[in-house]
């Protein structure tokens, strides 16, 4: 029954992306093909009132609701902070080596008021002897994503996910050995808003925002912090920060321009601490992968190129095609529909 | 006329250390002995109204008035950021190499509407060719009263001031030759209430606060924060500090010690990397003398011996010794009071 197969287009799936913030929901078909997608705010520190376990029933009747309602069939599946322990419910870390099949294994269900199965992927942990243990709820779909058809990537590579806490996951075998989280994004955020590196500069200019023309002199600090960052040996980040304001004092950056040098000095530490880890003795080069907001994933390149190495490759949103391999993982009828 | 010489006791001076956040006003004897201190809120930043100028006026005569109507003949000397480009009146910043005379040579005068005089002293810039430049404004009087009669430091020696914003400041021939600020104290402060590492821990348990106890537990986590930051090659902060939530999620470190964590990490860093600079190849050994809050050079001075250094000296606050050097660089009068 080739119907059965359906035909390009056919709605597959149901997948989440449900973090802090926000909640991404993607109507899936054959491939990973998006044939819609849903956005809202319900992250699941804003879920709609009363929050809770209401809160998240209300936000998946709200988001969800519409395409199974039309699609009752559909598998559902979620990755990120929905199953964290303040999340619906508990999907447990699991311990590196972690690949889909793991993620899978280890799969946490939940059942909706309206009878719906849920399927939440857990998150990763790596607990090294000799460091704190670092963990990652979301990132390791968007890595099964990135590997999912990928054979020459499998094998051994470096994803690099930037963003509020930037992540560097080490890939060998297809199985993710290892990964360490940079707060890079929330610092950025932080000093901004709430240091005294924020007082010079324009509460208008977001660096990176979207839609913004960006100058020359942007770009020229942008690539001068970056540079500050590589110095050998490199100098410590909480000494360099202070530059924000004195090269702002003594008019050296222009005030549009502080941002830009500060985002270079952090981005420019994380890839010269991410680098020096991947050059470790008895590893061997391993092609680096840039997964994320194009925008932010440009300024990475371009601190790796500053630091003589190079992305082999720049993909954007890799979840969907992350949670549709975790959905062929769990064993779920993907193509194989109810005949109705 | 020995009279003129005074008696011990008799007040010389009144020297104030003029922050952002308060005013610290000490009348002086010889030798730069506290005859009598005043504390007011009155920062640069929290001036009684209407502000401006206005408001300087205000504070300068609420806490310094009562002095000078017993004894209008005494001079006024001033350091701090009531000197910088929102303070009184701007005492441009003098560059290095700087001592208290060449602090003296620079040093603004303001006359109050009251008649007094009032001597503010410059900040110090260093300005090296292969790095931004740095700031110090109050820093410098602290060096100039940690050398104070002080011989066998002004050959050779780092002052460790330690703050929310450190300085390592480098002496030699009894001049301030060049320094780096470290934004410790502030990147404690804005990642512990602003950033998602406060979380964890309790409101309550300020580290290091005054009157509270300390449990075992803190030490220890406090101990190792600073071990994780000596680590040989050093890690990246912005990584490290992730572990302040990790080891908190796993129930590896009680909340309570959280923020020692994080003290030990951002203090384990400034130390490291101050010890490195004064490593660096063609320096000799140069004694090391913090100065400052007394507990926070405890800490300062522990994070030293775990690795492998040790403080030469810990000095309380010698701002008010500092003042009374830059008077007397001023060629005031202290010793030499009028007949009346």
């Amino acid at each position: 029954m080739n119907a059965d197969l359906g035909t390009p287009g056919t709605p597959r799936l149901i997948a989440l992306d449900w973090g802090t913030s926000s909640l991404r929901a993607f109507l899936l078909a054959d491939g990973a093909a998006i044939v819609a997608q849903r956005h809202a705010d319900h992250g699941i520190l804003r879920l709609p009132p009363p929050g809770g376990r209401a809160g998240f029933e209300r936000a998946f009747a709200d988001v969800v609701g519409p395409w199974l309602a039309r699609r009752p069939d559909l598998p559902v599946v979620a990755c990120g902070m929905v199953g964290s322990a303040q999340g619906w419910e508990q999907a447990p870390y699991v311990d590196c080596p972690v690949d889909v099949r793991a993620l899978a294994a280890h799969a946490t269900r939940v059942v909706t008021l309206s009878g719906a199965t849920l399927w939440l992927a857990p998150g990763a942990r790596f607990d090294p002897a000799a460091a704190a243990p670092d963990v990652m709820r979301g990132e390791e779909i968007q890595v099964a994503g990135a590997l999912d058809g990928q054979a020459h990537w499998e094998k051994r590579c470096c994803f690099v996910l930037p963003g509020t806490h930037s992540k560097w996951a080490q890939v060998e075998q297809g199985r993710i050995t290892g990964f360490a989280t940079y707060m890079t994004g929330e610092l950025y955020a932080v000093l901004r808003e709430h240091s005294i590196l924020g007082r010079l500069m324009p509460a208008a200019a977001v660096a990176g925002a979207a839609g913004v023309q960006r100058s020359r002199a942007q770009d020229e600090a942008f690539d001068a912090g970056l540079q500050a960052a590589g110095l050998h040996p490199p100098a410590a980040l909480a000494h360099q920060l202070f530059a924000v304001r004195t090269l702002g004092l003594t008019g050296r950056l222009s005030s549009e321009a502080l941002g830009d040098y500060l985002s270079g000095l952090l981005i420019g530490h994380e890839v010269a601490a991410g680098l020096a880890d991947l050059d470790r003795p008895g590893a061997g080069a391993a092609p680096v992968v840039l997964v994320g907001e194009p925008a932010l994933c440009q300024r990475y390149d371009r601190a790796l190129a500053l630091q003589g190495a190079r992305a082999a490759a720049r993909l954007d949103n890799t979840a969907p095609r992350g949670l549709w391999a975790f959905a062929r993982a769990l064993g779920l009828p993907l193509g194989l529909l109810k005949a109705d």
